[in-house]
């Protein structure tokens, strides 16, 4: 008796249960039909290693939403935030604190020259919010163009619906326009080598420029390499002429570094690859690998300017919030003193890279592989010419045979993106590709 | 030598200066012109006080931006917040967590019967963009009316400058219509009592509603009781005529109860002293008072349902962060079990409220007083028959003399909004009054 008691207090406190019962009552989850509650629960994890309360273990290829590039519970994290928590978990952004300060000074550090300024967000959202604000007040133009194959963030009405002056500065709903970036594997543009890629989608763009007319476009917003979207690395030239063409119209570059940023690719910034200088930077995820809410624009010194005798009409409560600020000073200070951006540099060339070839290799679905770093993709295809997406269902498939499997993978449409933390080691880049080479084979199997 | 040695060592490590510096070279700061840098060092605190590295203290009385309803740095918060550090800091919206679930149940719990789900977001902001956004969806209408009283955060653009396919049922960057509230102290419909303000307020947006056409209109976005406005309590019978105008309409009723809620008014929600059942809650600030970024909103059933098959289009990284999500658990049950709302309302009824009213008999300078709870608003003015507003040069030099006196006030237009901390003392309310009374004797002095 005494065991069927004990059997029973056992079933009342499943923690895994007890968490689907409350989430499936209460939560309202994003960008999903909440008849189709999630089952996966994740009580803690270590490093690329997330598990459930009763242990069940996974390996993290997806580093969530491709925000915890220092790993999961990264202690020298964990014990900062430990300790300011101590101190003061929160505080107007209208008053001094050290946090705050030194978070912004080593986030300048890493930036360009002429960088000397962050405002601080929640996300990634809010900063392309607030860098959009502020080009479109430094220009005095109110066009912003952007890429159809991006991601931004997920806002878009609170200002508008404040009736307070606040709102009048900000009245901006208007003025986006859409036009096609770079992607050879799926050319807009009939191209067929990446350096006619690159041309051909400059000529585009400024084609776009002209016809919008250029002195009202305030700025172009790109993620560097758009994450979303594909991990399309831009061609040779490309993000230098898109500058050169910002430049001939007087219109603000605005990079969104919110994924690709802090070391996903192996360099602190996905731009310090490339042959340019934007005027606003964006970020969040990698920035604190998101131990705390937070994101920014990192803004040039002539932009910020423009703020000095003038107000900025942007804000929110938890801007520089406390915790937030000392996350981000011991994230970067363990990826610098650890090696953690030059270990995913290591890994993309030595392990990923070659693994994801010979994966290619062996496997027709496969329609190309790219990335660098920690940040790479699998395209899947139906047939090889084509190019044809592997179907929804299919990728449906594999999705659940690789989280069967203990790996939680990075499905987005027809893509595996192959995005562990950048701490991630070779024997786990091993283990993830035997799970994608065995659960690839079975492809067209049902 | 070694005297001069240590003076020098105390002078490189002044914390205060340290800060300062950091922050005048490298933090942007929000609502403001950069070259008027903030010299205010926050470094901790604890209940309503906090203090600067040299330990120069402060009563807070602004709770930040009415954020901290629990007092800073209340020990079970802090100490859910590190343990919760110590297990899992960040996780997808996408996973199940148990802290999400216990988080959501608690809230759920508060609100009225018929609410069943909670979406978690960074802020209020977002939380008013996500609302809005189920709103729209839900009616499939589009316009929202608010006030021009009114502040609901400050995003706008960064889904629409996204280019994939989350932009397209998103794109509602239109249709927001403004329309007056009621304030009779500054009536902009001729009342002379609250019940005629009433009225008159219902009739207007009556006016607004039918010349907008009724089923263009998804949802009025109301703040339970204006905040930032002016704490402008809604004359008898409002909220219910409002809820009655949107029932004939199959119009949806938004409340904002970022600022008003979770205490502040000495109820649990502001809207649980009026006569009326919102359609969806929006919430942040008070939840867990800020220490770490969270809001969101609380979802009537018939809403929640219109996305049982149908995938909702929004989504944010941070959407139910298990810090964020600890913090609310702990916020929630210590302010239950310390009587925390209860001390809110006993506070408001037996200290705040009789002591405003004795300054108001005292200082001509004082308009009106207004409030309840540890939500009040004086309101100044140059000329009581006239009602004229007192300058803004002279409410900058009040405030400036009561941070002088150690009291960190809420200072917003004409107005000092009296906005302790829940937990504030009677003890702590004299210390405040008496410096209200003695920089109000100077008006007009210089
Ligand atoms: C490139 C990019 N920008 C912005 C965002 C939005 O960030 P958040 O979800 O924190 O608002 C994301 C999120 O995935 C992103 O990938
Ligand atoms: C009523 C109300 N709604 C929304 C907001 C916006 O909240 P946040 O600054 O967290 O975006 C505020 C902030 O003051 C507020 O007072």
């Amino acid at each position: 008796m005494t065991e069927n008691l004990a059997g029973d207090l056992d079933d009342l406190i499943d923690l895994d249960d007890l968490a689907r019962r409350l989430d499936h009552e209460h939560v309202f989850h994003s960008w999903s039909a909440q008849a189709q509650s999630p089952q996966l629960v994740v009580a803690s994890g270590r490093g690329s290693r997330v598990w459930d309360h009763s242990g069940r273990e996974y390996l993290d290829f997806s580093s969530q939403l491709v925000n915890v590039n220092i790993g999961h519970q990264h202690p020298a994290v964990v014990s900062a935030i430990r300790e300011q928590a101590e101190l003061l978990t929160t505080i107007a952004p209208s008053t001094v604190n050290l946090a705050r300060g030194e978070a912004a000074k080593r986030i300048v550090d890493r930036a360009p020259d002429g960088f000397r300024r962050v405002f601080f967000t929640n996300g990634g959202a809010d900063a392309n919010e607030n860098a959009i604000r502020m080009a479109r007040l430094h220009t005095g133009r109110d066009k912003v163009l952007s890429t159809y194959r991006s991601y931004h963030g997920n806002t878009g009405a609170a200002v508008v619906s404040t009736g307070d002056w606040r709102r009048i500065p900000n009245e901006f709903a208007r003025g986006h326009v859409h036009f096609f970036g770079p992607y050879l594997y799926r050319s807009e543009f009939w191209a067929t080598t990446p350096e006619q890629e690159s041309e051909r989608a400059l000529q585009h763009l400024r084609r776009v420029i002209e016809a919008e007319g250029p002195s009202s476009i305030a700025a172009v917003l790109l993620e560097s390499i758009p994450g979303t979207a594909g991990i399309l690395l831009p061609p040779p030239g490309y993000l230098a002429g898109v500058r050169e063409l910002c430049d001939r119209h007087g219109i603000l570059l605005i990079l969104d570094e919110v994924m690709a940023g802090f070391g996903r690719t192996g360099r602190w910034f996905a731009f310090d690859g490339y042959d340019v200088r934007p005027d606003l930077i964006t970020f969040a995820k990698g920035v604190n690998s998101g131990y705390i809410p937070a994101g920014g624009v990192i803004i040039s010194d002539p932009v910020a300017e423009t703020f000095d005798e003038r107000v900025f009409p942007g804000g929110l409560t938890y801007s520089g919030h406390p915790l937030a600020m000392a996350s981000i000073v011991a994230t970067l200070d363990a990826m610098a003193s650890e090696g953690i951006v030059e270990n995913a540099r290591a890994i993309g060339e030595t392990a990923i890279g070659p693994a994801l070839a010979g994966l290619a290799e062996k496997h027709d679905v496969i329609g190309e592989v790219r990335g660098e770093g920690v940040f790479w993709a699998m395209e899947l295809v139906a047939d090889r010419e084509t190019r044809e997406p592997l179907a929804a269902a299919a990728m449906g498939r594999l999705k659940g045979a690789m989280v069967e499997r203990g790996l939680l993978p990075f499905v987005q449409d027809n893509r595996i993106h192959v995005v562990p933390p950048c701490v991630v080691t070779a024997d786990e880049v091993a283990e993830a590709v035997a799970v994608y080479d065995e659960v690839l084979s079975t492809v067209g199997e049902n």
